[in-house]
């Protein structure tokens, strides 16, 4: 079996990622790193694992190279920035290994465009085209041939397949509306006092308005989708559960079209597409119908009056929107059956 | 003390204008009804006001008139379509009763808009225009004169208030889009599966798209405010936390204008009054900061690429969105002062 | 691949065994029944399911006569007393049909007990004796054997496997204590005002007190194990979350023990039972490590001074309080792997 | 009106405290402190009391002796071991100042048991018999004339308030258990990652066992209330909710008597204390019930087959457990209405 490393293991995505893996019928988890866990095993600092991961946390910054050369596969669950310099230092080590960045290092594909949002120039601007931006639905033929891949961010992921297929179709103006509702886990595991259960338990609020970084990869993608620049008003808000982001966006149409043609349009788009459910003409996605696992929920309205459209999706923000996606990209990467070990529905309650 | 009645006590709302009544000081609460609960002890289905409210809930359908008689003040918080009925009975027993209804039944100036969105005709037509919208940052000067007041959604209360300043000034143009997040108690206390805890819990969701019932009445307070008739795009999604709506509001400006000029523009037009708190440029309201209060807290975004302004407003849905509005209304009504009874500020965490 | 039919399939529990029998390996899903929701397609009800189980609910009390002669093991998560007519039922139609009932009505081993917490006579004394009581850490050579098993309540799962290792050595008392923590959806899924969101959110209540219908099978099971009749004093609590029981045991010491020999001990109890989890001494369980799977994490503390055990224990109600522990029981009853199907991990956060 | 300081004004007891001395009527908010926010402005840290509470924090550490001079009362809401240090500066400064000290430094009768339980010798030995303990239902008398206030802890609150009637009159034994659930705010305000949204939401867990410091101050009260040295089993546990504690206690009955019996001897223990709700026979507290608010809700169950009682007390932590207790000793040691500025119920949902 093939061997996968996972850095940056322990935030909520590589938690995730670690599940996964471990579960995965196809390969297998060779190791683990952390920056502030290392030295410590696994299943202490996540004690739901324990007996299914005894492994212990390498340091993120100071891998032993045989461990890299022996090495597959990497997934890096690093904060941005972080994950250039790691990229750079694992391909001088092993230049055949495959990497999934889940950072936002390779996703955008102007630099310029990093360097205004991300405030620092690119450090490997050289290896930008080689990232395939990892969201199946659309670029599954050139995942297939990537070694490396760009995995998308979660507003991005549920925000992208919500508008792709009105977007491609031209039904819709360029300029959208993005508003999202994202859960707590997204906000990652570090001690802030603003995460604290009693300063996010029983209310909601927005944040980032206008400037939160996923904007660019939205525009990026819808972009590419019309084949005309557009502008995204983004507007994230952060909601009292561990997990799931909907999506609620607006775009204007340019046609008369009825809700459910516009339904019967996206399923069309997704059919043989897995883990995109278009719910039927009037009925409308929830998160928790797609709580932890790989699948993107999607409702469709629309109002011919105010010639709008709202489309609506429903992901998890650590599965669709990082793990599991990641997940999916590797299958797609190896060779395996794209649900290999994501075949599996949410459970209720 | 004026005696107070409030018809359909039991619910979210008519619980918090008892304990708004109960606790205020220039007025007594004298009778309670309830269709469901009749001849149950108030503080039975309430135990949180066992010592204080030891009233027996009367019928709702069969008050005596001899209490109708003695009344000088009644809410209504009965349903749509049952408000207008009793409004009738209560006139016709006592024709100088002051009533404050919580329903939409006298909210909608033109009863064909009524009509078409309720699925009814409207049973008296003749006093919609005695009733006064009963948003007092706008309306006080009528609210102080009339005897009739229709107390706003909790919806419109919110998403008004957020666009009034920018519509009134002709900064926007008059369509928008306004995508609201509530808490729970918004659905009501009567017993439905879609309402259970582990329903709702852990998961967020859109519903009423192009279709919730605020919709006119938002569009009707905008048309007025911007002198022209505005179509709303109207999105509201249920979110798992008590109480509590957000409501983020996208207008797109008709000219150049920073966000602290929109700021600066809003405190003047809030100056005065005591219930709406402008947040200084950049910051943004969060629900549990206006929580068991009648604060609406509203902060500004402007961004000049793409021409838009986004408003965010929060308040607590069941008080400035229902019960407290309401004893502000009444305040108004009888000549106290705005803030009787309603001087208190949230409490954290 | 055996058939397997689940009657009562839409209560929550009954979801978690659709779930459960869907994802696993070595049989199929047949048929699964309703009463509240004959006729509707599944995942109309429950739309995480959907794509995965497309069937329509028959209507329980009137499954055709074909379709159990064709069914080779059943679960009922039906509610108390339905489920003895229906045992009673299928077995006249096919008497080899393999039974796993999740109701209490063949737990309680003397017919009297029963009527006495039941408050009905038991319709089918004569098969009582036949019905295995389901937890296999206990009783795994007797359910390898039995065509007809009682799956156990969620509390007295938690609670017995807690006190089983002490009680059996004969290091505690007979009479213990059991202050138990419930998650809502121990509560069902009918439509009550009691388990609304807003009723049961940011609050904890005991209910049942001194009698809950889980006190017998409790004491019967400790009484069996420590050779002595036991009283058990049991209190149950609602707890604001989906799913989970933590249950705190009080036991008092027979003599001195410290809490790394009581460790020591439960360890060795347990070994080779690949869903208990003993923790290290001084480590203690929490419901979120064993969410959504078919562990039980225990954890121990002893007070030499007080003479005190607390032995501390986690499931999962919905897993191994009810659908992954008859699973569980049906692998044992067709002689498959115990843990098939059911080795997963939970998922964090 | 009395000028009133917070010294550690930022915690959420902090909060609470500045809540209630903001409204109430006698006495007049003069200065908060804060280690960790020195310097800014208080509606800065806490939004919600934007417009009501405009003081900027000073420095805890180093307040203005003429501050210190000016000051009639303050209220101590320190971490333990500070506090001590704190008070022996403060009367340094002004010999006339009163005291409520909100941590533990003044509740131990015993330095020594204080010194095993803290790990710390106490500084300030002369002074902890002139420290009132605080809990106005048992010791109203001392507290009115006392210059110096040892609030009680949360949980010893609760769970003495639960057992002072039984123990007062004999009925129960000596040794207890005590099984405490708390909502989060008891962990406080300071950035720890255990606290965090994720890592609390879904979850219960015990913790402390055995080795709870509340342990020793309940043990004093019910030896002091009993006349004889009690042994008290106390296990906390954290539940998913901000505020609240419900506390079940256990206690082996010493004679037959009934839970109405019971319950009346209850009801006569607390007539006249007006935050003591004790509930009717057969009915139980809920955490709601009080939120917010300085009730303490107490429900009775007796069995007499066991020989058990059990009592459950529900309290809002930071308000009975500790501010709005604080601002009744306060009251008591002014000469106030002992309801002045706390006659409020809790509000639903």
């Amino acid at each position: 079996m093939l061997k996968i490393g996972i850095l940056g293991a322990t935030g909520y995505a590589g938690q995730n990622l670690v599940w996964l893996i471990k579960h995965h019928p196809n390969v297998k988890l060779s190791f683990v790193t952390s920056r502030s866990h290392k030295g410590t095993m696994y299943s202490d600092i996540y004690p739901n694992m324990k007996g299914s991961v005894d492994l212990e946390c390498l340091d993120t910054s100071n891998i032993d190279a045989s461990i890299i050369r022996d090495t597959d596969l990497v997934f890096l669950a690093l904060p941005h920035k972080s994950s250039m310099g790691m990229v750079k230092k694992l391909l001088s080590i092993n230049p055949g290994i495959k990497i999934i960045d889940l950072s936002a290092d390779f996703r955008i594909n102007d630099p310029k465009t990093y360097e205004a949002w991300y405030n620092a120039p690119h450090e490997l601007v050289s290896l930008i085209d080689e990232f395939v931006f990892g969201l199946p639905e659309i670029y599954a033929e050139y995942v297939k041939k990537a070694s490396y891949v760009a995995n998308p961010g979660c507003y991005p992921t549920a925000s992208i397949l919500a508008l792709a297929p009105a977007m491609k179709a031209g039904l819709i103006e360029s300029d959208v509306i993005v508003d999202a509702k994202s859960g707590v886990s997204g906000a990652g595991r570090s001690a802030k006092t603003a995460n604290l259960y009693c300063e996010v338990n029983e209310s909601v609020k927005a944040y980032g308005l206008f400037n939160h970084r996923h904007t660019p990869e939205i525009a990026q993608e819808l972009s590419l989708l019309g084949g005309k620049s557009s502008k995204v008003v983004f507007t994230p808000h952060l909601v009292p559960m561990n997990r799931g982001i909907l999506s609620t966006c607006y775009g204007r149409l340019k046609e008369n079209i009825s809700s459910s043609e516009m339904t019967a349009l996206y399923k069309d788009f997704y059919k043989g597409k897995p883990f995109v459910r278009v719910l039927d003409n009037g009925v409308f996605p929830e998160t928790r119908n797609v709580r932890q696992s790989n699948f993107c929920d999607i409702g469709l309205a629309v109002d011919e009056t105010s010639s709008s459209l709202i489309a609506v999706s429903a992901i998890d923000n650590l599965m669709k929107g990082a793990a599991s996606q990641a997940v999916q990209n590797m299958n797609l990467m190896l060779g395996y059956d794209e649900k290999s070990g994501l075949d599996f529905t949410p459970m209720a309650p």
